[in-house]
């Protein structure tokens, strides 16, 4: 087979200039600047891709498995219009029977294809199926055979592994995310395989942080285990994050993750903060002392950081498994967490006062609520040095969702209080797609920065650069 | 006299492009668009024109009383820069003397034109006076006389009544909203008169619903009276309601529609709800068990639907009535009422848990806090088979308004989890004028996103097709 | 010397069409709209430059002094990537060293520059090194030392102090704003002076209505021996306010200003009111009692507006002082005033009951919560005649901050509920960059109005006029 070229030869479902200003002078501006980091390598440091994937290097099961099951970006649309979750394979908790044959679940995928029309999911799949097959008709219910025989005999083949598609993709480096108990034993795979891929880890504690994860009290145990420290004690349990930790970095970990309801912070006496991990240890504590724990823990991680150089991550404000009914029967992660109202200015006070002006420090900020760019975020951005804002995510990783976080937050906390793109994803064949959709927005954006005069074009040349590529690698410590 | 032609013939002051985009090559998609669904017929399912004018038929009375005096998004603009309501004609309450000369409260409006100045008031008012009227010159102190003349003179002919006016907009059906006890007497004399005219009611229980509404108790008594129900229980107030959603049914509605301060729904179980409605009738209840009561009453209202297949819309977050002076001395819809903000992941949980899931449910979720968009309706929306959501309402029912509900909404909810457009009017001359902008609208977001590569242009026309006319009619089940 | 011309003459780095849309057709259109208000002259009726500049016309120190010791929109952003505020030369409250040598905070700055690519503040600075320097490159650490010389060379010049740039800027009126106890002694210098420059100042009476002022106590004391009023008794109180405010008024002010924590608003009667007040002066009143007080005297001011005309301006919504390290070294003003949330639509309920519907009345409402634009200031000031709507403030008087609120505020509020733009600023050289980038903006937005039909081109024209120049002018009685 020919190898494959990323970004795509442009085919008929995948236009040259797509996302590019319309204005042809903006336009051809923006395409001197796309073309300029279009083939820069991707630098993915934040993500959730299996790092299975990368230790075995199997090939990807079949069409379905690859795009629908696990895609909940697409399986949420269309279930929102009436098609069963069983219908499209997803499996129940119960192990009542779903559909299992991936050419149905194909067949009934192309059948609604046209419910994602404008929505990134739909520039997502057309990249990925124009670069990466070679199709070259949008998807429906006439064509789904015959797309389906081609993306599945593609899959059969070593260019379509993950670690050839790794390398097709240019990936200098790309994060994992794994939980604090993960042995991380396919990264140690990864890495003994002598494989040259860049795949670090993430420590991502949330599973002995938060008192209402399931299991918490088991996992807090658990964690002493693993690390031989006394995790009933806050001196012990401190001690095993710190351990984690320094796991983690040994995998290659530059950075910490940590998913609240809130973006609520506190940094407690000792007195008052020993008093509140025994509550939650021995499981008496209400709800407002778990939200609280939860506060304090980020503080502590940001004390930890101090020492380790592991940058800390926000990802606040989702309201998990909002129905319940889809919740009880198929799980978390299924297309059901819904944002709500975040607050910033009060919430990050007490971790901002222990340690917002430090210099060392990278806290990297998430929203899920945009009205929080311009009114907090890029403010606190803008002034702390500890302080940077991530790249719009999950509902506003999209054209719009990143030109709103552009407009509403770059003229207060300038470019250089950003970060560059996460693809925050586990949707592997998306990965140069979402980059590239970043890069044809950043450089419309700056384009535009240079017709009306903002923004001198050789200034822009930079930035393109940058917000593709150094920024990210600068801030993750890549 | 000719008839008259919709949409209009293009005037001075209404230019054929107008609203379209204004890079030529967009232009030229967007025209190509709008002039396929231009002259759709009309499909109003949800608004506030009077029944009564399409049951008698008369001609409307002047210019004033059939633009200025029943609009309040005219005279509050004029009100806000210190035009005394007296002098545009509003009555007061206590019957204290007004303003009745048609021809002076039509030159105090026309010299005030330039208030409206960028509003969509002014957009609606020059389609009307150039479509309806021929009047070929901006409104102005100096062409007062000549416009009221002339459109005097208009609605003094049979063409201008408004059975003709509804032939000539090309409304294909309107609904009109009516309170839980009407007698919907309009509807039965439109229906017994041979007009084939679809006009259909809409079930606004509001007054019975809702114990903070004025005279609350005595209309659940009526309600009894009507519906020979016991409304002094629960039991028998519910069969109430179900008769008369069965009597707004025969009468051609297709759906409920809920004016509630806020979106909070309830789920309680049948002791809780029996000892509430207690409290709720015999005038014992306080401020938050009225709020739990009307949240309650969506969920009644919700299970309603799934029996007899009205369709649920929710109009929340209204301050109505902030300004106690006007309230006081002109009543109720005096141009005073005010957004605030609206949760609705939280308040909405009881009704969904319940419902959400049902994918034979519609309810359509409107707005007065733009916030909402993407950080929770539309990922809301994007989920939940029966959740649907409604075009820009009243502050947002504007040509910025449109496309900020597009940027803000579509890329998460998709196209088709909303449902066209709706007037929402009681301004009737305006119908046409707003169904017309909307398109227009619609037509340019589509003619960007097939510039910028995200849709295909013969997409883009069934796109164009659906929000003009199908999206509508289907989600309506008209 | 060559006498200055501001707007500019353009230079390399501050091109003539800077701003105005991309679009040739709308470029053209706010072209010739920007011509026609361009030279217009500057009314400031909101700031904060320092009178005595104006009584004692001595030269500006030094070009750091100048540019960046004073503006913290530039010490912020280069505090945020990890530069020392030291090493800006701030002033630390405990004396300790700072850097004085204003040649190497000129070079920090300059090597710094970059950082502040996109913001506004690069916009204001490159147009006042253009303008009033003529500078031709953008700053760099390579050309700083060049750029230095030539800034400090012409502030050694009579053309570059206080009254020649005055009379260069072509200041119409510029307000300034002093607190309730000072002297106005550099007001009273201005016009002994016989100087025809007009500088008014404004009634700010802060640190005597809020609580929670530092010095509070204190405060109202010494307004009580400034005035010879009982300030221990409410009555006393008030009118001690009175006698300040007419003292004000033989100054120049037509204006008060506010900047309270949130918008809240009360109208207590006045048994209460005494009783408050009496808690108040005493020091016994907790925190809501004070947040209570505040807004009381909200409704207070508005009261004493009506008899003595002053407009009233209500700056809410900032959180003082984020920062507590940098609060501590290094005092108020330092950057680290952080937005929130603010309610307008309940907060301000009890002042519009009272006296909203007061034609006579002007009330001038801003805003650090942008989602207040749409949801509630525009249908307040759609509403009520004493509201008018100040322009985007803070960290939304910028090119992107200017166009959100014309989009989000002016199809509800229209135009005429507007009041021109303010600078409110403390950098002095950046005046004629901050009215230049308001009309651009303008003009920008009134174009596109033009080309989409929604207005025609002279009420565009007439627009730009009024909203340079006349609803400033008008709004603030100047």
């Amino acid at each position: 087979m020919t190898p494959l070229r990323l970004p795509p030869a442009e085919s008929r479902i995948c236009s040259p200039d797509r996302l590019l200003p319309i204005e042809p002078a903006a336009r051809a501006i923006a395409r001197r600047l796309y073309d300029s980091v279009a083939t820069l390598p991707i630098i993915s440091p934040h993500g959730h891709t299996d790092p299975r994937w990368y230790a075995e290097n199997e090939p990807f099961a079949d069409p379905a498995r690859l795009f629908v099951i696990p895609d909940h970006y697409v399986f949420r649309m269309l279930y929102s219009q009436g098609v069963p979750m069983e219908a499209l394979g997803i499996a129940a908790k119960d192990g009542s029977p779903v559909e299992t044959d991936a050419r149905k679940i194909w067949r009934l995928f192309a059948a609604n294809y046209h419910l994602l029309r404008a929505t990134p999911t739909r520039l997502w799949l057309d990249h990925a199926f124009a670069a990466l097959f070679g199709l070259d008709e949008r998807l429906s219910a006439a064509n789904a055979d015959a797309a389906y025989e081609r993306v599945a005999a593609a899959l059969e083949t070593p260019a379509y592994r993950p670690r050839a598609l790794f390398e097709t993709f240019d990936i200098e480096v790309i994060a994992t995310t794994e939980g604090a108990l993960d042995d991380l034993q396919w990264h140690a795979r990864i890495a003994a395989s002598g494989w040259t891929g860049r795949v670090v880890t993430t420590y991502r504690p949330d599973a002995v942080v938060d008192p209402d994860f399931e299991g918490f009290r088991d996992n807090v145990r658990r964690l002493g285990d693993i690390t031989g420290e006394d995790t009933a004690t806050w001196t012990g349990y401190l001690a095993a994050h710190r351990k984690r930790r320094a796991f983690f970095k040994s995998h290659g970990a530059t950075a910490s993750d940590h998913g609240h309801a809130s973006a609520r912070t506190a940094n407690l006496g000792p007195v008052e903060v020993e008093r509140l991990f025994h509550r939650i240890v021995t499981g008496d504590a209400g709800a407002d002392e778990a939200d609280l724990f939860r506060g304090q823990m980020l503080t502590e991680m940001a004390r930890m950081s101090l020492d380790d150089g592991l940058v800390l991550q926000i990802h606040p404000g989702s309201r998990r498994n909002h129905n319940c009914q889809v919740h009880g029967r198929f799980g978390r992660d299924m297309g059901a967490d819904i944002p709500g109202p975040t607050d910033y200015v009060g919430a990050l006070k007490p971790l901002l006062d222990a340690f917002g002006n430090e210099p060392g420090l990278t806290i990297i900020l998430f929203t899920l609520d945009e009205t929080a760019y311009s009114r907090e975020l890029a403010p606190l951005a803008g002034h702390y040095p500890a302080l940077r804002l991530g790249p719009p995510w999950w509902f506003y990783d999209s054209v719009e969702g990143m030109k709103r976080f552009k407009d509403l937050a770059i003229e207060t906390a300038g470019f250089y209080n950003t970060v560059g793109f996460n693809d925050d994803t586990r949707a592997f064949p998306s990965i140069p797609a979402r980059h590239d959709v970043a890069r044809r927005v950043d450089c419309g954006h700056l384009a535009e920065l240079v017709l009306t005069g903002r923004l001198d074009e050789d200034e822009a040349g930079e930035l393109a650069h940058d917000l593709a590529y150094g920024l990210a690698k600068k801030a993750y410590r890549l």
